[in-house]
């Protein structure tokens, strides 16, 4: 019963079907061949705006890319502190930009504001002894398992936009950040300004392929020339295109983001005022209260999180993860005793 | 009836299958998988010799960063003036590397000799002004379809390490090659020198993942972190882990590999003097002298070579290229006529 | 009367001298000249101890050539949060490193700790999904105006070499500390384990020549590459190397470093409580409580500093400040009232 | 009496002057000072245009940082085989522009021509798979020591303009050509359509600045961050603005450099049909016939050039050449027998 990572979920069957059937040889290679050719419109459609789309084979490759057409190497892009961008993708950001810095600012729950930018930026200068800001990155869902509504992102592009900031989001998780608002998907993306959205699939059932989808088409050129050079342009692109294809046009990620939410959704209620933050996607930040071997104990798998000995643990459910076993986690949580005190490190 | 390019081939059933196996949810991520613990082993076996293995998207991502490794941003990689590194990866390898300089060396037949590196590099020099060679990459099988021998790769190898050069092999088509030479994967490798080798399956009936087999094992660890960063490490890393291991632990790779060769050489035989190359894995290099169009008009699709104007055209057999297709090609190449002038361009 | 920066002081006589001394004309460019032939020698007999000495046109090109040396493209430097490297050069180190990530770490009076860099990393993980910390960089004095002593120098190179990281000291005013340490300076540098210094020279007398001092030999011949490939090699190389020896030998590298500091401790023993840090250089940052309009309006120049309407501000005294300039401010600190309420900002 | 290279040459009394004089303290620090603050002005006078001038400490700096600020990480700067960016700069712009690829074309005697380029590039495709050029950079004088005409320059700055790339010059000696030519300078630069000069100082009697004269006025920007960033912002500005402004102000650029091209007109003539190249600027090209050691005996200094072996020489006149030696030289020369065979290598 594992809650580590949805990372580590199976592939739903309308991907893998996808895949099997784009096995047939076609004549051209690379982005040649006729899935390949569908991608603009399939999510031209979906989006409701041109776009263009770049299948790369991981989130890290989606967010670096993206950033490096955004930002010059002088440049900074401001994200908050604990963005994956800065975390977790061991500076692939400096290396795709070609050295551009990560201006950090805090904010509750995950969450940028134009206030929280505008205050950790204060004494930021323009002069040419200090990196320049150019992008503002946005986690929809953030890294605290938190949704943007439409008005706080569209504030925030705005905010972006008024400085000649470009709107990067990092959208790993933006299916279920989506199904949570119950928006449009353009309400989250380019008409709050979005230039460029790392569009998840993943995590989300889908096999090996991640979409970049460019709204300012003035950097699909740019992108183009930096996958290829990146390393990132299979030569057998029908079968990345398979499986986006097969996620948007089977509804697949919109259902599966739903199967997620829902059983965290059904563990929140379970742990009532033990969560760290609101629950508006598929991960949960638990204060377990010196009870996380306990759980451990009953069969549960999960990472513990924040400080070592905060008692902190970080919960996912996958698409896929059984209802048995969201179940079960569930009870185990609601019948746990108040907290105990921390063992001392 | 297409010989543009094995790179648009289907992928085997082996590996199909194994893709298709490796669905099932696991707890781990990234390469926390089964899967991915195998690779190191199956692929030692397969060498004969202990190694580390990394599943990446692409062979430019396999090569460049191979490369990374090897060589530091005022070092220089001295390759073969045609190398795939050089003409076709949009600067990946500059850029994975921080900006080393490619150092260009002509040889006939696509292949690199001591005694051509070393009269290209005659006027090189080693002070502060002048990138210092630090790699050789050969490509197995070349750029012209030729096959370097045991012997002819012991003699670089040496040539590298008696400077303190480390050897890359970019194996694209390492196992037409090898299939060609009827040698032992070492001989051709580690047993030459080589400190890592971009081994590469997708054209040769795999589907999306590459081997990077590091046998100077003092690189892995660096490898491992600029494979992260480099957006190469993917999050279901089983599904890639069970591409590589399908290929070899099935024999696929040889068995595909045997067949595009032999429909290679079918073609060869036809050919005869058209034949600008000798032809020693599963590519060909012929003078059509003027009739490129009238074979196209037979319904054969293949890329003119050569400058502009040479009359000159390569030819792919891939492995699953039809037996009857390679029939017809063969049967309209020795009918052809003698060459005729070129049209003035 | 200005107290803004000795960035903009003047050089001293032995340096005018000797770069007039420098002018005639010798057989070899670059450093074939035979005052560059002699950095190495005299540099050596000042700090006790072998080094390789290369001088370069700013400290920024200092502090980023040394750090490249140190750190893989996917490590990090472990730093002070207000360390110049990352406030105000531009983001230098992330281009010279490759893009290598700088982990920011606090500290009281601009000062590191072995704890408070465990704390500051307490979370920071040895995984390839973050990048991995290589180098410990200080700064001697520190941007605080304070000087580590030698004790304190020890302990974190210590931390550093347990870790396996090198230890970088960014010596933009290192004579400043030394003179006010009154220490060898081998203790604040190759004694306390400094793989390499960035010798201050400009602001302290120099005209355009700052010194690297490389104390870890095995880092010298990656460096000479490095610094030609920067653009940091001129072609007059006797220019550069007079100016580093004159300091030196000339004993003025002490003299103007002990004048500096004279002043800032008349205006630190005028300021008294207003001192946020102690003075331990050549730079006093005071709370100035609401008077710097007052003060500048008797003719002071300098800089506020901190957070706009903090009241805080730093006061510079360079080498060549006139005695007369710094008593008359002396003077109108001690004569400022107490503190009046800042504006609204 | 050496004829190695203009680089170990003096500076002229007009820059020491300048130097010593600017030695002052001014309030203002980098280039906030009142020499810095002349230099667009003075710059645009002598080039008849609005221009924007950074001074830098190399030649290798002014190249670098002018094509990176023209060029994408996956472009190319389309460069003679023997460009000074090519061999002698240690890879620095591939440093500068984060691995864009310099694609080399032959001519003869230094010069790129249009026809030459479009030979030399023929083969080249605009796919992603290979790089972009986008920068035309020439040396003027070139590397042979021959001087483009105002015609031949506006014919390259025509065939890069309609291809949409940029025109550099590497004006490491642009006054020995400006002289030689007898035209305006901006007959050779912006007039010819150049984006950026790195217009050479220090060979021709300068110490330790370079400029890099920007006429595309959209570049300037990101040179005054990349210039920052790349260590090149020199905290005493006015030292290097001071030596810039001599050249231009006191008329030495013209003077010194038409005392290099007498001096070498005078060897030319001594020469005769040694000559390789015509001698259009202060180097010369000869071929020795085996005397070299003959001349290097009676205590002349001068390198080599070409393949070992050749008998070519390389000799060098500087501004501050003296006539006697000179004469002596020329004297040697005229007074050389016949060829004799090269030993055998």
């Amino acid at each position: 019963m594992t809650f580590l990572s949805d990372n580590a979920a199976s592939a739903c069957d309308e991907v893998i079907a996808a895949v099997v059937a784009a096995n047939a040889a076609q004549p051209f290679a690379y982005d040649g061949d006729t899935l390949s050719a569908r991608l603009d419109a399939v999510f031209g459609e979906y989006f409701g705006t041109a776009c263009t789309v770049f299948a790369v084979s991981t989130g890290t490759a989606a967010n670096a890319l993206s950033l490096a057409a955004m930002v010059p190497p002088y440049g900074a892009v401001v994200t908050h502190r604990e963005a994956h961008i800065h975390v977790d993708e061991c500076g692939a950001p400096e290396f795709f930009t070609g050295g551009a810095k990560l201006l950090l600012v805090d904010g509750a729950h995950g969450k940028l504001t134009p206030e929280g930018i505008a205050a950790g930026l204060a004494s930021h200068r323009g002069d040419v002894h200090q990196v320049q800001p150019r992008v503002l990155s946005l986690t929809q869902a953030t890294e605290s398992g938190t949704a943007y509504t439409p008005d706080e992102m569209a504030a925030l592009g705005d905010y972006a936009r008024s400085r000649g900031w470009r709107l990067h989001v990092d959208g790993a998780r933006f299916a279920n950040a989506l199904v949570h608002l119950g928006c449009h998907p353009g309400d989250i993306s380019w008409r709050a300004g979005a230039a460029a959205l790392s569009f998840g699939m993943i995590k989300n059932g889908g096999m090996s392929a991640e979409a970049i989808v460019v709204f300012d088409q003035s950097l699909a050129d740019d992108l183009r020339f930096r996958r290829k050079r990146a390393g990132q342009m299979p030569s057998k692109g029908r079968f990345q295109a398979a499986q986006l294809l097969a996620m948007i046009e089977s509804g697949a990620v919109s259902r599966n983001a739903a199967a997620a939410n829902a059983g965290a959704a059904r563990l929140a209620a379970a742990a009532g005022s033990r969560l760290m933050h609101p629950v508006e996607a598929n991960e949960l930040f638990v204060d377990l209260g010196g009870h996380s071997e306990s759980l451990r104990a009953q069969g549960f798998k999960f990472y513990d999180w924040g400080d070592a000995g905060s008692g902190e643990a970080r919960l996912v459910v996958a698409w896929d993860t059984p209802a048995a076993e969201i179940d079960a986690l569930a009870r185990a949580i609601a019948a746990l005793p108040e907290a105990i005190a921390a063992l001392p490190s």
